[in-house]
C-alpha cells in the first residue's frame, strides 16, 4: 500500500474501531488526526434523495424486501466521497465483510476493505480476536452485551441477521424488534391517516384521530415510522438472494416505508394509465435490483430513476388508510388527476360507452385464438 | 338469430333468470327443456387446475389483486363448453355486461350476451325493468333485499363493487365482508400453521395449536379459508385497470389465497435459484395479466403455464407461519432442496469462500462505471 | 348518422373516390364543397417527428419490419385531426378496411369507416362493384391497369401485399419493386457513406466517393433513399402478425431506413453504456409494438418515446459504411463520447486493469452455480 | 498450489504451448505424460447441442453478434470437464486472458488461468517474451507469420480482434476474412436454397440449382457454411459490450449461421402464435446474454433453453431463400402447421370475419385513450 490519506466510514462499533487502529499500524496510513472526525446529519437527504425515489418506484426486492439497508448505502457513500474529495484523500476504507452486498459507489477511490484482505481476516478470525486486540490497544468498545445476531439500523429500517438467525427455520425471538411493537401488544384501535401525494411523493400526512399533521419530508417519514411502529407494521422474515449469489436470511422492520408503499401503490394505480404503469413496473423491478446490488451510482440507475420520475408527473391525490395490528388498510382515495371515471364505469349508467363494442372487441381478440385451435383440430361441433 | 340449442350460464340471480325467459321469447331459441339443468361441483377442479397454477405463479394483478374472479371464469367456461359440446348446442349465453372483463374462453361457440345486444339493454335500463319483467312472467326472484353494491362469490374470494362503492373515496361499510372477520374482532391469539409444498403446490397443512391436518387439495384450501377468515386475512380495497381500459374500484377478500401467496413466495425464494426466479417472476406478471384479461385458454397462457410449472420442480419444503389480526407472518422454513447454505453465508465461518474474490468482483463490476464517469469528467481528485 | 362536416382522408384511388360520392349519397353529409381540398407537404414533419424517433429506437417490428406504413399513419392522422379541428368537422372518414391495422389516433372524432359498415361492404363486394359505381356516378378513376397486388407508398417505404402475394409461398415478381434496384443489376462498386449523429439522429451524411453532402433532415433521408435504392438495399419478404390477430404476408422496401438502422445501431452501441442499452432495447421492442398497433398517440407511447429520447443524449459520433448489392457494411466509427477505451481493452497493454480481478469475479459468479450443482449431486470428483 | 493432475485446454498456439511448459515448471504439476493428449471431434455435438438451440432462439447478442465464440466455449468446457473427471484431475487450465469473457463452465474444478496470475503475466509482458521462452525451452511454435490481429476460428465462425483492429475507426483489411468470399468477388448469380425445419431446427437443405441435398445436422451446417461462404454472407464489424464491462471491437463472419437465422425467423413467425412469439423473444434476449456471459451451464440457462424448446414444437415447414452477394433473401414459405389463413387475411374474401367487429375493437381500445386526453383537456371541438 502506498502512503496517503484514508477516509474511514466509522460506525463506532467493534469492527471499525479495530480497523481504525489497524490501519494506523499498517504504516502507510500515517498519523490519525483526531480533528478529522466528520459527523453529518444525512437524515433529510436520505429521505428526499433516496427513500422518496424508492417510494415512487414501489421499490421492493424479490417481492418482499423494502431495501432499507440498500438505500442507505449510496447515501453514506455520497457523503464519504464528498469528505474524501474535500480532504484530498487517496483511500476509502470500510468495515463491510466479503459476504455482504458489495457496493460499487466509491469506485473513484482505492478501497481498503480489511475484511477482504488476507492479512486482516486471517488475523482476526472472530469476535474474540477483535476484543483482545481492542483491549491490547486501549480501544474503547461497546459495553452492551452482544446480541446473538447482528443488526443494522437506520432511519428507514432495522435489519437483523446472522448468529442464531442463520438457521432459517428458527423463529425470531419475541424481543428482537426495536422499531416496531409486537402486533399482539399494539393498540386495540386503529389510527386513520390521510396522506397526500404530489409527483409521486408524500407532501402531507394527517392523523384523522388527533389532527396531527406533518408536511416536511423528514417529519412525514418520522411520523409514519412512529405510527407504523406503534401498530407493529412492516415486520418481515425472509430468505433473500444476495448479489454475490448466496441465499441469506434476514428479518426486517420498516414501519413508515411499509405504509408509504401501500399508499403510493394506491394513488399511482388511481392516477396512472394502465399501460404506462405496466412499463413503469418493469422499470421498478430493475430499479430495485440495481439498488440492492449497489448500483445506485450507475448510468443505468440514473436512466431508470429518470424514467420512473417522469412517470410520476400526474401521481397526485390523497389516500385514507388505517393502521392496525401490523396491517395497513386502504380505505379510499381521491385525486384531481385520476383517470377513474365514475360515470363510465358505472353499472347503472351507460354513459358514452356502447356495450356492442365489447362484442367486437372480443371477437377480434378471438381471431387469433380461433386460428390456433382450428389448427389443433379442436374446433367446436358447430364449426 | 338462427335456431339452435342455447346453453346458458345460469346463476339463479335476477339477471340470468330474466335472460332465460327473454331468450325463450326470441323465438329462435325454441322450447326450454327443464330436464336440462346441469349443476356440477367444480370445487376440486377449481382448486387443482386453476388456483394451484396461480399459487405456483405468485399470481397478483397490478401488485395487489389475487385474481379470484378471473380464475373462476375459465373453470366455469370449461364446464360450460363441455356441456355445450355434449348437448350439441349452437350458442352459449351469459349475463355478463359490456363493462366487465370480456372472456375469450368460449370462442368456439356463438355467444349470446344480452347485455351487449341493443334489443336487450335498451329494453332493460335498470334493475326495476328486470323486476317488472320478472313479475310479469312469473319469474321467481331472490327475495333478500338487494345490497347497495354487487358481489361475486366463489370458493376463492368474494368481490364487491359498484353501487355505493363506485365512489372511490367512500369507505367500505363495516358489514360488507362475508368471508372474513373484522380484524378488530378477530381472536387475540394467532394460529400457527405449517404448510408443506411439493412442486410448488401445497400438499399438507397442519395447525400447530390443535394438530388439525389436511392433505387433499380442496380440504387444504377450505381449511386455509377457514383460518384466514377467522383472523380477517386478505381484505383489500383497490382501484384496478380493467382489460377494456376503464379504472374500476373493487373490494376483495381472499383469505386462503393470501396465506398461500405468502407461504409460496417464501418456499420458492428459499429453493429456487435467483436468476431463474427473476425470469420466472417476469413470466408470472404476464400470466396474471393474461388470466385477468380472460386469456386462460390461449397459446401464450398455455406456454407461460408450462414454463412456470417447469420452474417449480424443486419448490419443495415446509414453512411455518402465524395468522393474526389480518396479517400473515412467516416464522421459519426448511427444505431438502434449498439452495440456502448456512455454512457459506455464515459470518462466523469462512467456509469455501475467499473474501478476496469480492474485491475482484467489485472491481470488475466497476470497470464500466469508471469509464462512464471518466467520460463525464467526473473523475476523483486522485485519478 | 347525424348531420355534420366530414373530413375524408382522400388518396385519389378508386376506394376513396367512391367513398367520397357514397358519403354524399348518405344524406347527412350534405354538400361537398370543392374548395375544401387540403393538400399538405408533410415530408419534413414525417422525417423529423416520426422517422427520427424510430431511428433512435432502432424500431423493428417482429425482428424484421421497419414500420414504414405504421409510422406514416400517425403523421397523416395528426394532419387530418388538425384539418378537422380547423374546419369544426364532426366526422373523420377513411378507406381502411376492417382487416388492416386499426388506428386509434383519431379517437376524438366519430369515425366513418365505410369498409366496416355493412351498408357499404355488402353493396361493394369487390373491385368490379366499385368500378361500376364509379362509372355510373362519373367518378374519374385511375386508368393504369391494376397490378395483381396492392401497394402503399410513402417517403419511407413501399409495401406490397394481397392479390397474388397472399399465397405465402409464391415468390415476389421481379418487377414488383419500385423504390429499389434489383441487387443483381445494382452497380458493381459500393458507395461509401459517412453519417454523423447527434442525440441519436443523423445530422449529416457525406458520400466519400463524390463528396455529396446533406445536412437537413429531409435531405439526408431522401439522399439515403437514393443511395439505398440504387444499391437495392432494404428489401424484405415476411409474414407478420397484425394487431387484430391475423398473419399476413407483406413485402417491403425501405432503402434509407435500412441504412440508418445499421448506422444507428453501431453508433449507439459505441457510445451507450451496456446496461442502459439493455433497458432501452426492451423499451424499443415495446415502442415498435405500440407504433405497429396504432398507439402512437397514447400515454404509454409518449412515455416510451420520452425514455428513449433520454437514452440518446450521448449517442453522438460518425460511422463509415459501404452500401453494395443490397447490403450495408459497417466499416468504422468514431465518437467524442464513446465509452470505448482502446487502452483498457487492448490485449497488449495492461492499463488500469488487474487480471487477477477477473478470477475473483468469476469465482463470485460461480458461488451460486456451485450451490446449485452441489444440490443436484453433480459435484466434481474433487469436491 | 497443491499437487495434482492438471488438464490443459491446448490449442497448439504460442500461448498454450508456453503454458504447458510453464505449468510443468511450477512444481506441483509434476510430470507431463505425453500419452494423455486427447483430441476429440466435437463437431456434430457442437452443431446439435449448441448451434441448434441458438437457431431455435434466434440468438443474437446486442442485435448483431451471432455468438460463434460463445457457443463453442461450453462445448469445449464440457469435453474438458469430461476428460478431467475421467482422469480424476484436480485442476483445469486454459490460456484465456483476464480481459476476455470469463467462463463459468468449469466451476467444479480449481482453475489455473496463467494470464490472470501475477507470476505469469508479470513475466510474460508480451508476445516477444513468450517467443523467447519458447525458444529457450525448445517449444515448437507456429511458423506462420503472425497477422497484426488475433483470430478465433471454429465450425460456426471466425472472429478477428485486437492488434490493428483495436482502433474502432480503422477499416478491416480486405484480406482479413478466411471463411467468406468478398461479396464484390462473389458469383453474379444467386444460389436458391430450400430449408426444411422440424421443431425449430433444420432437418434438410436442398440447393434448387443443382439438387444437392443434405439431411444430417453436421452436413447441413457445413453445406450452409459453404454456400454462405461462397456468396460472402455473414460479415459484420461491430463494437460489443463484454461481460466484464469493456467495449471491444470485433469482426465476425458467420456464413451458415446467418442463413439459418433468417430462415428460422421466417418459419417461426409463420407458424408461431404472435403472443407466444413475443414472450419467447424476451426469453431469447436473455438466452443470448447468458450464452455471451459464459452461463450456458447455469440453472437459468437450463430453464430458458427448456422454455424456448417448448415454444418450437410447431415450428415446422419449408422456406425458400436466395443467397447472393452477401445477402439472404426470403422468397417464400409453406408449412402444415402455419397459423396463416389465406382466406381470413384476404382482401377479396370476407370469410368468417365481420368488419364491424374492428370498429368495436378500436372503440374499446380507445376508451382508455379518451379518458387520458379528457383529463389533459385535449378533447376535440365536438366533445
Amino acid at each position: 500500500m502506498s502512503k496517503g490519506t484514508v477516509v474511514l466510514a466509522y460506525s463506532g462499533g467493534l469492527d471499525t474501531s479495530c480497523i481504525l487502529v489497524w490501519l494506523k499500524e499498517q504504516g502507510p496510513v500515517g498519523q490519525i488526526r483526531p480533528r478529522e472526525v466528520f459527523i453529518e446529519d444525512l437524515r433529510a437527504e436520505f429521505v428526499e434523495h433516496f427513500i422518496w425515489p424508492a417510494v415512487q418506484a414501489n421499490a421492493v426486492y424479490e417481492d418482499r424486501y423494502l431495501l432499507g439497508t440498500s438505500l442507505a448505502r449510496p447515501c453514506i457513500s455520497r457523503s464519504l466521497v464528498d469528505v474524501a474529495r474535500r480532504e484530498k484523500a487517496h483511500f476509502i476504507s470500510h468495515g463491510a465483510t466479503g459476504k455482504v452486498r458489495p457496493d460499487c459507489s466509491c469506485f473513484f477511490f482505492q478501497i481498503i476493505a480489511p475484511w477482504r484482505i488476507p492479512e486482516f481476516y486471517n488475523r482476526f478470525k472472530g469476535r474474540l480476536d477483535l476484543m483482545e486486540y481492542a483491549e491490547k490497544h486501549g480501544i474503547p468498545v461497546p459495553v452492551t452485551p452482544k446480541a446473538p445476531w447482528s443488526m443494522d439500523a437506520n432511519l428507514m429500517h432495522i435489519s437483523y441477521e446472522s448468529g442464531i438467525l442463520e438457521d432459517p427455520k428458527s423463529h425470531a425471538p419475541v424481543d428482537l424488534y426495536l422499531m416496531t411493537k409486537n402486533p399482539e401488544e399494539a393498540p386495540n384501535a386503529p389510527d386513520v391517516l390521510e396522506i397526500t401525494f404530489r409527483k409521486g411523493v408524500p407532501v402531507k400526512v394527517t392523523n384523522l384521530k388527533d389532527a396531527t399533521s406533518k408536511d416536511a419530508a423528514l417529519d412525514i417519514f418520522l411520523y409514519l415510522n412512529e405510527i407504523g411502529g406503534r401498530h407493529g407494521v412492516g415486520r418481515i422474515d425472509i430468505v433473500e438472494n444476495r448479489f454475490i449469489g448466496m441465499k441469506s436470511r434476514g428479518i426486517y422492520e420498516t414501519p413508515g416505508g411499509t405504509i408509504l408503499l401501500q399508499a403510493h401503490l394506491d394513488i399511482e394505480t388511481f392516477t396512472m394509465d394502465k399501460e404506462v404503469r405496466r412499463i413503469k413496473q418493469g422499470l421498478s423491478v430493475k430499479f430495485s435490483e440495481l439498488v440492492y446490488n449497489g448500483f445506485w451510482y450507475s448510468p443505468e440507475c440514473d436512466f431508470v430513476r429518470h424514467c420512473i420520475q417522469k412517470s410520476q408527473e400526474n401521481v397526485e391525490g390523497t389516500v385514507q388508510l388505517s393502521v392496525f395490528k401490523g396491517q395497513v388498510y386502504l380505505l379510499g382515495r381521491e385525486s384531481p388527476k385520476s383517470l377513474y371515471n365514475e360515470e363510465l364505469v358505472s353499472m347503472d349508467k351507460q354513459g358514452d360507452y356502447d356495450p356492442c363494442d365489447a362484442s367486437g372487441f372480443i371477437r377480434i381478440n378471438a381471431v387469433r385464438l380461433r386460428e390456433y385451435h382450428r389448427l389443433q383440430g379442436l374446433s367446436s361441433p358447430k364449426n
